[in-house]
């Protein structure tokens, strides 16, 4: 964690366009606009990226986490599997950004909204270890959006993805949320 | 605070070399090693600079708290001076680095540290309004260091200054600090 070049180590490109080993299944706005059409999305694990041919360039650094208390993080611990799962070959990306509102906010009243009143980690605890999730956070790097969420799961859990995103999206928190992007993916199996 | 262009307008680049309105008087290293040498410090409202003749640039954004609470907000809020007041001719820049200890802890356990056994916060209220302060986020930008902490205040505060961050230094949360540089700058005063 502590191993920086000064380059941007931490940094991931999720680049839209006609490349990438992702097939964008569906992209619609849930607040705000749309982002422009993509037909595959490629991830970099790098910050200075020139993906050749994108519509559109997301970055966002993998961080330390801002609200999750100890007995929280034990859970997650135990019950979080990692990426690249071979079974997990559904993808979502959603780019999200919070009012100002939210932002001016101390820190005990973001944290009371998101888990004490919203249940953020809660909901998505119980959606563990079927739903695969990743955030990254580009408020500081002066992007669009504030955070990328990123999950993966087996077709066999898309059901349970909705109910899970429709459970979050009805939260307290979510009223912050002033611009939403849902991009829906898939890749082939890796034996295919 | 939701104005963002996507370039990075949030953040301050701090260029050490031959030029700016800054004049270095004095750099050291508390924990880790020193940077290289300056006579002048630049600041610029810009990510993008390519400062000439610098020998080290420092970067970081101006961003939302990790762990004030709404009482402490307050009392900051009332009486916390700008930036830039025209007696305040010292400043300090102090960067600064944390451990991988300090950043695998959840946020509570961060947040005990820092203010109810550190009186982080608490410290800095007690040299309000004297001591200007703006903390800027270098971690998920890649830099080298994790924060860098800029100070304007009077030459007959600079005695009170000295004890702010000695202060700071004896307290708990300072043992994860493994990397720290101290600045001390001048300017001319404005009608000279």
């Amino acid at each position: 964690m502590n191993t920086k070049d000064g380059s941007g180590m931490r940094i991931t490109t999720f680049a839209g366009g006609d490349a990438g080993s992702w097939r964008v299944e569906s992209m619609r706005a849930v607040a705000g606009s749309v982002l422009p059409r993509a037909d595959r999305l490629q991830i970099l694990e790098t910050a200075n990226s020139q993906a050749a041919n994108s519509s559109w360039i997301l970055r966002g650094a993998s961080s330390y986490e801002r609200y999750v208390h100890r007995p929280e993080r034990e859970v997650l611990v135990a019950r979080q599997p990692p990426l690249g799962r071979p079974q997990a070959i559904c993808a979502a990306l959603i780019p999200i950004r919070k009012s100002c509102a939210w932002w001016e906010l101390p820190q005990d009243e973001r944290r009371a909204i998101f888990e004490e009143r919203s249940g953020h980690i809660a909901t998505g605890i119980r959606y563990l270890p079927g739903i695969a999730r990743r955030l990254y956070q580009s408020r500081d790097l002066g992007e669009p959006f504030d955070f990328l969420t990123w999950f993966e799961y087996a077709s066999a859990d898309a059901a349970a993805f909705d109910e899970l995103v429709h459970a979050i999206r009805g939260t307290e928190e979510w009223s912050y949320v002033d611009w939403e992007v849902d991009i829906r993916l898939s890749r082939e199996t890796l034996f295919e």
